[in-house]
């Protein structure tokens, strides 16, 4: 007889409050995945030794460890992986289009300001950083092009996908960044959506 | 007798220099897809006008018009959108994953960086910038990551693919912001390799 064979979850190199890192928490936990978290802890370098470096050259979380010597990085791309052929990532060509535009707007035009700010003011606890305005002021236009959207649909490409997910994670945890959502109830109101969706979670807060 | 259908082939709106216009015009060359291109002035505000962001809220070039009332943004998203089913994009799901982890890679740890001090040095005419050594600091992080890569592989993703593509882009205009490529034999030597396949061409220079 063949033995059984095991499947050796998957391993989660993360920072538990990241967003990049806590959506791939949430698609896991969503699609009900087994994985094992490990968290790293950046503001000590322990994504930047030499270890984790042979990981991922690009030194970052987070990781996804496949099997012993395939890692993923990248947290859009993780998504994309876990996603594939399931509910969250669509069959249909330009709906799939549709969630990979919001992931890219995620990732130059979203993190890059309201994560950012909420680093910068958070773990770096520096709220006088001459970035700062910059951040806030192009993560109000990010947040104005989501309300727009929201506004006539109640999720960003169809149904509930990894699109929402991926702007979930900063965006319920903007206030940490200075940003106030008070001018924006239709992305209040998908907020509360993503996390009425079963295996949804809150962030860690910074501190 | 039913007419036959004439298919409208796709409008592309978009910069000529621009590298993530640029990539769109690669994948339609390769691919032999049929396209008008409509030239949009970003330096004039056309990518700003109340028409333009009608079809795209968030006043960005390239965009995709797939049919009269469907539009689609992002580079690599359209690039994701042209590539699917061919041999472009992968049919395997880690290989798949791989090219995405690159697209974004390029994204957020290339593009704001080797195209942002392009932008800054040789449209905005501000060689003393202040974010410029920034810029230029991780666009070399940048290609030091994709040397690396390149030193043990041919292409990004396996076989040439849209990650290449998109990282093709703006490397090899990468001088016009003020980077030198000597020490990285590998990406030299990559970017020959995306030259020499059909379809491929230079962007027009700056200026």
């Amino acid at each position: 007889m063949m033995p059984t064979t095991t499947r050796v979850p998957h391993r989660v190199f993360g920072t538990s409050t990241s967003g990049n890192c806590h959506k791939v928490r949430l698609v896991l936990d969503i699609l009900g995945i087994p994985y094992r978290w490990h968290e790293i802890e950046i503001m000590r370098g322990e994504s930047r030794t030499p270890e984790y470096l042979a990981m991922n050259p690009n030194g970052q979380v987070p990781l996804l460890q496949i099997d012993d010597h395939t890692w993923l990085p990248e947290s859009n791309a993780i998504l994309c992986y876990l996603a594939d052929g399931t509910r969250l990532w669509p069959g249909d060509r330009l709906q799939r289009a549709r969630v990979l535009q919001w992931l890219f707007f995620e990732q130059n035009a979203h993190e890059p300001h309201i994560a950012g700010a909420r680093f910068t003011r958070a773990f770096l606890k520096q709220p006088e950083h001459p970035r700062l305005p910059v951040m806030i002021q192009r993560g109000y236009q990010a947040l104005a092009v989501m309300e727009q959207h929201l506004a006539r649909a109640p999720y960003f490409a169809g149904e509930f996908s990894i699109a929402d997910i991926a702007l979930f994670a900063y965006t319920h945890r903007a206030d940490e960044g200075g940003f106030d959502l008070a001018a924006y109830p239709a992305v209040r109101a998908w907020l509360e959506r993503c996390l009425a969706q079963p295996g949804v979670s809150e962030m860690p807060m910074s501190h």
